[in-house]
């Protein structure tokens, strides 16, 4: 193999490796929702909240207006979910 | 914090951690893609290569055979390139 093949087999044995990686958690991430799910946990709500927690609280404002502004212009009723569920900071009044 | 409460912190902790790990190896691997290309590779055909590379015979096989079929129907011209670019086995004749 020449010195020139040999480094392309080589950055493509270090991406491979590092995939296999990416793969084996992503298996271990299911494997942990099928616990949960085992555990009672709605897993899909968990993977929501687990999205909302990756935004800083500007992020998920920014979202939370677009979303009802669009949600108006499409006349459906109400608010996104995390909105209508609490009052204005998101806790319920009572 | 309740016994049921500490058990959904702890799953969405480990989801979480994992999901760190994932995001890691995916900077690790655009890093690589990066120092391919200052290495002088095309970084979209080594992407290419690599996923090539995780299907079976049978499947690229398959796969060839789908998108000539699809490519035709559309009346696109010639076949598909890894298999335009040799013969019959992937090797050029001469």
């Amino acid at each position: 193999m020449s010195r020139e093949n040999n480094q392309l087999a080589q950055y493509v044995a270090r991406v491979e490796k590092l995939e296999d990686e990416k793969d084996d958690l992503k298996l271990s991430i299911a494997d942990l929702y099928v616990e949960m799910k085992a555990a009672g946990y709605d897993a899909k709500i968990v993977r929501k909240i687990i999205a909302l927690r990756r935004r800083t609280p500007e992020q998920r404002q920014e979202e939370q207006a677009l979303m009802a502004t669009y949600m108006d212009a499409l006349g459906m009723d109400g608010l996104p979910l995390w909105q209508a569920a609490g009052g204005k900071d998101g806790k319920f009044d009572d």
